[in-house]
């Protein structure tokens, strides 16, 4: 398979829906930093929260963070600070992936898309990698609880 | 969020179309293990091949091997040899994937499925997880190739 990368107007989306998922869950504030291109097997972030989009566009959210910044988010959605990276704090990241996608796919209407489960991956040594061809948009964000990045890899289908 | 377990009549349609891939694209004939449901932050498999559906229903279908068994595939799908985890691999774990996922979505016509892109996580030393309640259920498979597994997280939408 061979794909474009994702087109440009398809990323306000995630970014508009990401700020409102900190916005109205965390009442956090987001500052974006400078969109990258996602090339290559880099290494990623120690957790990630993946989730899959599909319809008249198809493709991947990808939420990343290091553990403190999951652990703050954890602390702030359930109001207890967890014991590092207990399930809590994975659910919290799949569901971080699944708002963001959930808001994404609103804004999107016209490519009438639909959400999977989440997963989320942990570890410190790992890489996640997107098809040849459907290169990843990344959007650093930084807030009061840590930094984090959005990843999103979307082509339209023919 | 809390799910289901997926359905049994949901699994053979998975079992189905990987024999079917294996046997089409490969060669190779596969010999089934028994069922595991996969719970808690177990350690994941080197690489693993993710990919979303949704529809009627929605989840998640990994398919989970070690480098050998990646690279045994690679080579047999390109008649050439990798030197290791290349993005020719990581591209042909997706692929995987992406291909059983499809011939299921075929096989589960009612649920009016479609998916997403794939994504490969590799290294050997992170955890794969899915939403509580969620749990998949992991189907272990051998072949003159190797042994790998597919792991399929499924529940229908209200």
């Amino acid at each position: 398979m061979s794909y474009q990368p994702i087109k440009v107007e398809f990323v306000n989306p995630f970014l508009d829906a990401t700020s409102a998922v900190f916005r109205t869950m965390l009442n956090t504030e987001l500052k974006r930093g400078a969109l990258y291109l996602r090339q290559g097997m880099t290494l990623s972030h120690e957790i990630s929260g993946i989730i899959g989009l599909s319809g008249k566009a198809k493709g991947t959210v990808l939420i990343g963070m290091n553990s403190d910044f999951a652990i703050a988010v954890t602390d702030k959605l359930l109001g207890e600070k967890p014991d590092g990276l207990t399930p809590e704090v994975i659910d919290a990241v799949g569901e971080l992936a699944n708002m963001v996608a959930g808001g994404a796919k609103t804004r999107l209407e016209e490519l009438n898309m639909s959400i999977s489960l989440p997963s989320v991956i942990a570890g410190k040594n790992h890489t996640v990698s997107f098809p040849s061809g459907a290169v990843p948009i990344g959007i650093p964000f930084e807030s009061e609880l840590g930094a984090f990045s959005v990843e999103v890899s979307l082509v339209e289908v023919a």
